[in-house]
Order: C-alpha cells, then structure tokens, then sequence
C-alpha cells in the first residue's frame, strides 16, 4: 500500500524559486572579472535563471542536452546553474585549470552543445573552439558592448545580449527526479577523466544533507563565501543549500590570493567560508602579517584534501574560527563526511577537541561508509582498523557518464581509493590515498601523518611524503618540502622535528628541497608526479 | 536522460541503522510509568525495534498491515516506530485522549492487527477491546512478570515476553520509498476522524527539513525532550530526525507537570524541548514559584496552536530560552513553518525580534506556501493581507485514508482552514482558524490577536475568543477567561487592558469568567465547544 502523500518530484528549479518566494531579499554579492562588485538578490538571480531557461529552448537545446561552462565564483554561473539544469539540460562545469587539451576532450565526451565561458578563460576558448566538434554556440559571461572583435570564435555572442530580451517568468518543467542535472568529470590518476553525472534527486537530497547542523550548518542568518570553486564539484553544493536556506552568497570571481579573500570576507560579513587547505594558507599568511583578525567569520569548512592540524589549530587559537574538517569526492556529490563534535565531547578539553577535529568527521545521513581489508571483509570501527573505504546512498554514483570504467561498484559500494580508520564514535579519519600508502617491512606509514608533522614545523610551506624502494624494507618514506618565503630549515632540524611526535621508524628517511609542489587543477598535490620526479632517488641510509 | 546516482528508496529503517552505526553510544533516556528512569542507547533501540520487525514477521503480518500503538513517550514507543515501519507494516499512533468509543471507532476504520499499549491505558483496552473487530494481538508494554490477570482480553501478552526471545540481527526490507509508513488521525470539528497516511519517503524528507539549522536545528549536541506526545503526529516527527542526527533523546513519559518536566530537564542537560504552549504553562509557573532557572535549555519549539507572545517574552527574558514557534498540520507531517530570524533582523532591538518571533515563521523547503482570496485569487505577501493559507509539498497530504471527505486538494494544493498574512520576509503569521474568525461590520477581527492581548495579563491563565451574533455588527467578539489560582481581575480591568494594545471596534464586548475552558485531545482550545456554550449569550451593549 503506498502513502497518500504528494508526489512532488524533487527538482533543482523548486530550489531558486524556493529563494526567490522566501528569501527575495537576501543578497548575492559577486567580485567580478571586471573588478568590480556586483549586488543583487535571489529575486533577481531566479529571474535571471529563467530568461536562461528561455533562451535554451530559443536555441532548440532538447531534455538533457549539456550545457558547459568555464567561469568562476559569480551571480552569473549561478543562474546558469539553476536556468540549465531547471529546464531540464545538464550543467557541465569545466575546470579551466585543466590543460587546453583536456578540455576539448572532456567538451566532446560530454557532447556539450554550448559554451559559456568568464573573459578570463577567452585565450582557452580560442584554443579549443575549433577542436570542440560538438558546441554550437559559445557565450561570454559579459555586456554585449564589452564583447571582443576578432576572436574567431563562430557566433560569439554576449551573455547579457543573449537573455536580456527573454521573459522573466517561465513555467519550470516538471519530470523525472532522477534525470540528470549536472555532469563534473574527475580526473583520476590513470586514463581520461571521467564524468560523474548528477541527479535533480541526488542534488536536492544533497542540498538537505549538506544544510544540516553538523554538515555546513546553513541558515538565513549566514553570509557565505565558496571559495572552493563552482567548477569543482558544484562548490562542494552550496550553490543548492544556499538556496534552500536563503543564505547570504559572497562569490568570490578570480581574485583568491589572502588580502582580497579577506577584504570581501570583513566587507560582506562573512560568518563561513569553504575551500581547500592551499587556499586558506594565502588568507592566514595575509591575516598573521597584518595583524588582522576576523570580526564575523566564525567556521570555515576545509576539504579536498586533508586538513593539516597545525591550519585547525591556528584558526583556532589565533582567530576563533572554527574548521569544519570535511572529506568528499566528486563521485559523491561531493559530501561524505564533516567533522562536528558530539555531546559528550563537549566535555573535553581544547586539545582533545583539537585531536577530534583533527579528524574528517562523521558521516551525513545519506552516506553509509564501511571499511574492508584486502579481502573485502569489513573491519571494526575501533579508531585502529585501517582499510579501504566504500560508501553507498542516493548522491553517490552509481557509474561514470558512458559506462566508462565499467562498473565502479563492489557489492553495491563504491569504493572510493582512501584508506581510513573509524573510531567508535563514527568519526572517519583518511589516512591515506590506497595508491599513496607507503608499506614498509611490512607495516603502513601514513603519509598524511608525516605531511602534518612536517606541516606544523614554522618553516614549511607545504610538505609532501612518497615512497621510495628500499632493498631492505621495500618501501620507505622520503619528504618532499617546499620552505617559507625566507625561512631557513635543514634537513637535520626537520628530521629531528620528528622525534618524539611519531614511531621511529615512521620517520622519513630523507628531506628533498623543492622550489614547488606541484598542484592538480582542484589544489590537491601531485604525488604521481612527485613520485615520478623522484624515481630512482637515493636514500642515504640505502 | 537519467542521472548516474545510486538508486536508494529513502526507508525509516536506514534512520534507526544510521544512529545505530553513527551514534550508536548517545542516549535515550525514558521516565516510565512505572516511575523510575530508563537509560539505553541507540544501538540498544536498533536492536530491540529488530526484535520488533521479527515478532511482527512470526504473528504473520502482512506488508502495509496497521499495528496501532496506545502509548506515551517512550522507549518502547520509540523501537515500535523503527520495528513496525521498518519492517513494512504502518504504524497507527492512538491518541489516548480521545473518548473510548473513537478509539474503537479509529482501530477498526484503520484496521488494526495488533495493538500495543502502556499500562495506564488498560482501562481504556478493556473498555474498548470487544469492538475492535480486526486487532487479532494485544500487547501491553510492559515485563512480563508485570503482566496484569483477569483483564479478560484475549490473548493479552507483555512486549518484553514478546520481543524477548527474537533475534537483535534483521535484514530490512527494502521497497517502493513512497509505501505507507505511519497512519495518524486527525480529529476535525465535524465528522469523523479522518487518517493522514505517510510514506516512508515523506517521512525521510520532513526529518531532513525538520533538523535544519532554520527548523528545529538537531545536531548530535543536542538533548531533546519531546514533551509533544508520539501520538500527535508522531511528535513532530521528532524521533525521525532525531535518530538521523544523533540528538540525545529524553522521552518524559506520563509525566507532564511543570515539576517533573523541569526536574527532568535539568537532570538530561536538555538543550530543546517541544510542546503546545499550554504544557509551557505548567513548566513556567513552577518555575517561577520556585525561582528557578534552566542550566541547559537554550530553545523550545512551541506549536500546535499559536503561541502567545507574552510567553515568548517570558522564555527569553526571564530564562533566556528562544521559543522556536512553529506551524503545521496532522497532515503535513507535521512540519510547515518554524520562526528563526534572517540575517538582517539581527541588527533590529529585541523588541523588535520579538514581535518577529511572535508570527509563526518561515516555511521550510518542502512547503510551498500561498494565501488566496475566497475566489481563489492569490494575495500579496504584505504582511496585511489576509486570506486562506493553503501548501503543497512532499510531505503535505493528497487525500485522507480510505479516500475519507473525497479530494481534500484544490488546484494542487492543500487547504489549511487557517487564515493567515505572510509578510515580504516571508514570516507567516496565523491570523484565525477560518471558521473562528470574527467578522464585525465586515471586518475581520482575529481572535488570535485577542486571545493574546489577554494572556498578557498577569491574573489571566487561559483565554479564549469566541463570535457571537449581534445584531447591528452581526458577530462581535466575547473573551472567555480563565483566571490563575488566586488571581483577581474584573471584566472592566480586563476590557481597560485592550485599550491602546488594539483597534477599538476589535476590543471583546464583554468577559465571561469560567472555571476551565475545554481542551482536545491535543491541548488545543475547543472553541467549537465554548460557542455551543455561549450559544444565545446576551452581550451587555447588545
């Protein structure tokens, strides 16, 4: 017998009219590319998202046809988001920060049919347009009197020409909550990337999940900041739990280096901000030189990849902020876990709580995790057990975009490449990447371990650990360190910096100066080619 | 185009599992009826609601089955929730306040197969077990050495003998998300009751909307005492949301005066509480008697019916406790709005915060709102505009059990029978049942307004307004009091008391002093009742 209850679908367009019915007052704020800042409502913003909506039907785009853009943090990518996927296409964002090559590929395997690009991202498009076979129209995120001669780009046309003649209402379609919505590929470490394709099912349960207390903890009393990018998984679903809630949205454009993430941050009244650790290390340099501290923001949530403890501790302790420690994948919407204390924890003393922190956190309800060992028998959640990590539940993938890969699935779980312990209380901490575990004599050495160690010494900037093959011990651990601007460290003071902070023989054997580190398009190191830079490297004590 | 996520039904068995697993070490603590208290976990409840579903299974339930609970807040209450509903059956929530002869009347309309009651209700399953044509098991909650002989109902066992010997591992079900999962019936103020059947996908969304930081904000730092019975839809939904964020659950059994409430309170660190305002009432004259405080409360939901503002300012003022003030229906699952301020009201004075906390707040996502003329015509959300508030939603109703009254939906939506303004912030403010409003020469006058007015005064401890007809205005109001124990007002120093607090024309024409006004079965005022009292009442200017 089923219930008699409505049987709404769930849908992203419900989201931005949500906002505009109950929330038409609260703010947008955009830093433009042009500098400047742009304000407006979410009145304004559904407006907006509905003359996008009519002019894909004007340009004949049929149900689930891809839509790419290439823009950064602005009011404009977010009224695509709602205009593409509320008229029932698929929003594609693309990561600009990929090779040229790259994003032609990915256009043509997603099969976009238009383009809508920030200025700043002109010089990719010029690149790529003639390779991408499949987009049919190309839009530049602008005014229609700033719109460059010359670009030979086939009818480049403004954004702003584009819907500024479209109705501003628009009767949102009604269809499916399992279609598709959104498509962001993943750039895994072997092969093409690969496209995670989004539900309107698997967005709005997001939106709710990733709202909650001990998620980002969204309400109409917050100003928020995505600095993790809207190219890169949705901006970890703000976007949608920002609609649902009415929060206050601070789009922070190009400009992510520490002064003018903090300026927008003091000027808008920003209560929680969102990136990856490398992008908090700018804004912390910035506020520690000038002595700045922060009047409104009171938590930020970090992931990516994880969270140093001495960053957790440091927000802390200088500034009363708190890091919500999260861990994610593209592959899950993104959110898995964040990390929130317990009632009983309350009780504990500031380091302690410190330790918790350290942690990825607990899972949202919506992810089931489970750990396994190599034989896929499922450890125990002691806090000790270290394995590999599966999660299930409605926003994780069932399988890429065109079945590639064939099915990621073991027995219903998605298996994610971390490896992890759980400790009773449920809070997850990643330990490692399966393909970065470094196994010596038989025991594991966490990498992350090591990185936050070396992390916490005052002369690092950012510290890498990979393996090395040892005759004796088959692998062992070798530290790759990027300095401070000006800070002096040897490789003995930092070897010594281990003593006493972890098992001896966890202990790297060696410590390679580097001018950089090498970065992915989302901010995350690149241990594959680290680990190719040093192939073949000598370990003192080999 | 269909999305690639993985396609999970949203089931209450997912809800008890994930606090099982997540949380499986917070608390559910339970006053009895025996008298003493009950300390458990949830990993304890998800076994024994296992033990449930198998018990179920072996009486040879079928799916969709009714099993109806006669029951206070409780542990046991709360394993029936999960067991039965988790198992495919529908758990029917009795209210035990209803007179016998509806109690029978309700578990044959439902159906009902078993029926599972605390021993304080006895009485009222001997009184009524011989009408029941359809429950085959009766089950007291209770031990089984505890069991009482001689009832003369048939077949009557004790739950503890009944689950005992189960087995605490079950493999859940897993179905169509939108089967029915609870049946709850609300009694209108003509005909017979009529039942509200939720699906385990209505329940799963409202618990997500419920938990939001803007709703009642659960978080697993929470201790929550939902002093609003699980046989009032089902308590708000509270025991969902709670197992979904590990909020520490108090369940106060039968036990609702003002000094076992606050003795409770105190004793579990409650930091949220939930209930109908005139519970409240008990809890705050003990604590004024006594002169005392709240260690841990910070909030408490208030709904059911409308809250009067004096004791909104009451809980803040005197005990620095937030009154959430809610709305919603039986069959809305039962969530529609919760009153939490917007970013921008938190610069205005507290006064001014305060008469936004005295409207009934912001829907959630998931109720869509709108006020209509009576020709149907949508009106301005002005915040003066008046007119019937209708909703629609995933966990709105879209006909009654059994198909009872027809199509309850006009267009879609729902109506409510409340009269309500929405203001441009989007708070709603419940203006007047639509069959208690006033109309006086045309105009309507919102008994709400003045039942408030009048609850503000100190000597006053219920009040409630009524229409009677006159002959030149054709309705005027008459205020119904009753006054606090040893507390003296005069109808003249009451009527003194409007003055410059309302329009003249709105001011009652009179007081009439009673020794208690009538309450439902849910705490609610009967108006329907004092106007058959008050039926030919001479108004003095009349």
């Amino acid at each position: 017998m089923l219930g008699l209850m409505q049987d709404q679908p769930l849908l992203i367009s419900q989201l931005i009219e949500f906002a505009a019915r109950n929330h038409g007052d609260a703010e947008i704020v955009s830093r433009r590319v042009e500098g400047d800042l742009h304000r407006y409502t979410y009145r304004d913003a559904a407006r907006r998202a509905r003359q996008v909506a009519h002019a894909l039907d004007r340009l004949g785009l049929g149900f689930s046809d891809r839509v790419a853009t290439l823009a950064w943090n602005g009011y404009r990518h977010f009224e695509l988001y709602f205009g593409i996927s509320g008229s029932g296409r698929v929003i594609h964002t693309i990561n600009p920060r990929l090779i040229p090559e790259q994003i032609a590929w990915i256009a043509n395997h997603a099969e976009d049919q238009v383009l809508c690009f920030d200025a700043t991202f002109l010089p990719i498009v010029k690149a790529i347009w003639a390779k991408c076979t499949t987009v049919r129209h190309w839009v530049l995120l602008g005014d229609a009197d700033k719109l460059p001669h010359d670009t030979g780009i086939p009818g480049l046309r403004s954004y702003e020409e584009w819907i500024g003649n479209e109705p501003v209402e628009y009767a949102w379609p009604a269809f499916d909550e399992r279609s598709a919505a959104a498509l962001c590929y993943t750039s895994g470490t072997t092969g093409n990337p690969k496209g995670a394709l989004y539900s309107h099912r698997s967005t709005v349960l997001h939106a709710y999940g990733a709202a909650l207390p001990d998620s980002v903890n969204l309400s109409a009393r917050d100003s928020v900041l995505p600095v993790v990018p809207m190219f890169h998984v949705n901006a970890w679903g703000i976007p949608y739990s920002a609609a649902m809630t009415g929060a206050k949205l601070v789009f922070p454009g190009a400009a992510l280096d520490g002064k003018s993430v903090y300026e927008l941050i003091e000027a808008e009244g920003v209560t929680l901000s969102a990136g990856v650790p490398t992008v908090w290390l700018g804004l912390l340099n910035h506020v520690a030189q000038h002595g700045l501290k922060f009047s409104t923001m009171n938590r930020t949530v970090i992931g990516g990849s994880a969270c140093p403890p001495a960053m957790i501790r440091s927000f802390k302790l200088q500034y009363e902020v708190t890091v919500l420690h999260g861990w994610g994948m593209t592959e899950m919407s993104p959110l898995g876990t964040v990390c929130n204390l317990k009632l009983p924890q309350l009780e504990l003393g500031l380091e302690e709580q410190l330790a918790v922190m350290a942690k990825q956190g607990r899972s949202i309800f919506g992810v089931d995790m489970r750990i396994v060992d190599p034989d896929g028998k499922e450890l125990p959640w002691d806090g000790v057990s270290s394995g590999d990590l599966h999660v299930r539940g409605p926003w994780i993938i069932s399988s890429y975009f065109k079945g590639e890969g064939g099915n990621p699935l073991i027995d219903g779980w998605f298996p994610t490449g971390d490896v992890a312990t759980i400790d009773p209380q449920g809070f997850l901490q990643i330990t490692d990447r399966s393909k970065d575990v470094i196994k010596s004599g038989g025991e594991w050495i966490s990498s992350i371990d090591v990185e936050n160690i070396a992390m916490a010494h005052p002369a690092v900037a950012m510290a890498a650990c990979i393996s090395v093959p040892h005759p004796k011990w088959d692998e062992r651990p070798l530290l790759v360190v990027m300095k401070k601007p000006g800070a002096e460290v040897t490789r003995d003071e930092l070897l010594a910096f281990y003593e006493g902070r972890i098992a001896k023989w966890q202990i790297p054997d060696d410590v390679a100066f580097v001018d950089s580190i090498p970065l992915g398009a989302t901010g995350k190191m690149q241990k594959m080619k680290l680990r190719e830079q040093f192939r073949g490297y000598q370990l003192p004590a080999a």
